[in-house]
């Protein structure tokens, strides 16, 4: 079992505060590999570093920041357990640390979920609660599961102890690859993003970092643009970890570190997948095809640069692909 | 350009030449990793090393045979070029080798082959000649283009020179793990089991090495257990790369090193594959899964042991799954 203790944050997560997460979360996560590919540099026009969170724990980035929130817990917090609410990677990351932590998980579910999903986190040992497929069920849902069992809520982004987990991520990649130029990330509810913008202005302060978005759910890219919180009117993209919404805390640091956002297209999304499929015999989610097809898209500023890219995670239903 | 030439060898490679090979072809090859997973680990009962050559060059461990045959051409030899005829990895292999020695390659392929590997083999370089689909248009129509062009001949499996070059894969995998004691690989033409087989006899003597072959093709089982050579009547198997007959210097060395060959059926096949793909998140062709196919359907040999399996190749059209 582990016992590391970790100093709730209640403010974004400084340089010492990155490192300590880091130290601390090493025995739950994997320490995942920096990939190259030669022939999509050759595409690409820059030399790409890879950093494969499709092989994490769980198989996706999230298992860092549900770590990183798990462990700031009190003994008595974490003898009630964790809670929340996914369909997702998250469900699975709260899931598995609440197993490594030897504590219990309650997880509030979509009743439409894949059963694969249901069965991957009930796997961990989580106790799940199905509920209607709306944003009010889900919370409603989950408030119930919290009065009834005092389990402790960890949001999956919008939370300065998740955003130090995840900003593990790009801290590991640049200690690994010194030499990099630009970072590129995709933006979802902007956990990672930030975390990796954090990283970069910390660890390597000449690194200019950009996310990546589907056109499809852009809210990150208007909110940026226009410097106020913007929200999706659709939830349509084949890049499933993508569609939620910046959090405030989340699109205050995106809008304060980031270079810019780009925007792909649904078809743009597939083949960038389906490249990485091809070439590098990796499986790849959607979503982590969205900035290599950034990359691709608008190649300008990653033109013969060293540029890391986040893989955030390889979770993809293999009988329902989209080529 | 590379340089490096190797003797001609008449009889099976010993000690001496499997490492000369391995030395000689490293600049034309990848030292692929060796990964391994927990979760597969519980399932079958054994600590299971991956020797991951869905990463080599071309996608295959075909690229270690074509190069060390390549190697051994004189110059005179090498400037008429490389002849096969194969629509696999086999063709892409002698292709890729082709060019790295910036000779020509001829390539003989069944007008039925997919446009995407014909076009992978001409995106190396290599002359592509289409034939119809049967073994003796095959033959004939390479007989042909030797003619024509003076180029030699690789045969994809049964050649010394070839064993040689597969022999490494599995020398590299004794290397990295010391403490294997047990290996398994698929036997298509035998040429990858053979050298397989020979490694394992000079560099880990205690080691027992296991085939395993898709029922459906069981030619090398039956010639296995019967002590003479038998032959294929179909080549309905998912596992595309092991529809070949041993040729009769892969039978002999099989006949005399391998402990036992085990077969599988096509569901099997592809479950062992998706497995991988879920769990591992690589991407491997159909036949390298026919041997965890073998270790989850035949526990016994391998319980407890710490067991070396060949993953051999990654091409697989994404958009023609079998799940």
């Amino acid at each position: 079992m582990i016992r590391t203790a970790l100093p709730t944050l209640h403010a974004e997560p400084d340089a010492s505060a990155i490192l300590q997460t880091n130290e601390a979360i090493a025995p739950m996560i994997h320490r995942t590999p920096v990939l190259t590919c030669r022939s999509i540099d050759e595409m690409a026009g820059c030399r790409l570093f890879f950093k494969c969170e499709n092989f994490q724990k769980i198989g996706a980035f999230k298992m860092r920041g549900a770590s990183s929130a798990a462990l700031r817990l009190s003994e008595e917090e974490k003898s009630k357990g964790l809670a929340t609410h996914s369909s997702g990677n998250h469900a699975q990351a709260v899931a598995m640390s609440a197993r490594m932590l030897g504590i219990p998980a309650y997880i509030v579910m979509p009743e439409n979920a894949p059963a694969i999903k249901r069965a991957a986190t009930e796997g961990y040992g989580a106790t799940v609660t199905p509920c209607t497929n709306t944003l009010e069920a889900r919370e409603s849902t989950l408030e119930q599961v919290v009065a009834e069992t005092g389990a402790t809520f960890i949001h999956p982004y919008n939370d300065y102890n998740v955003i130090a987990g995840q900003a593990s991520c790009a801290k590991e990649l640049l200690e690994e690859q010194p030499g990099l130029e630009v970072l590129i990330a995709p933006v979802g509810g902007g956990g990672l993003i930030s975390g990796t913008a954090l990283s970069a202005r910390y660890f390597a302060p000449g690194v200019k970092v950009y996310g990546a978005e589907p056109s499809a759910v852009d809210d990150a890219y208007r909110s940026f643009k226009s410097g106020t919180m913007q929200h999706n009117t659709t939830t349509d993209t084949v890049a499933d970890g993508l569609r939620t919404n910046l959090g405030e805390k989340t699109f205050r640091i995106i809008q304060r570190e980031l270079e810019d956002i780009f925007l792909v297209e649904e078809s743009e999304i597939v083949a960038a997948m389906r490249l990485v499929w091809e070439r590098m015999k990796i499986i790849i989610e959607p979503s982590c095809a969205v900035p290599l097809a950034a990359v691709l898209k608008y190649p300008a500023p990653f033109a013969g640069k060293n540029v890391g890219l986040i893989i955030t995670g390889g979770n993809v239903d293999v009988s329902k692909l989209p080529f």
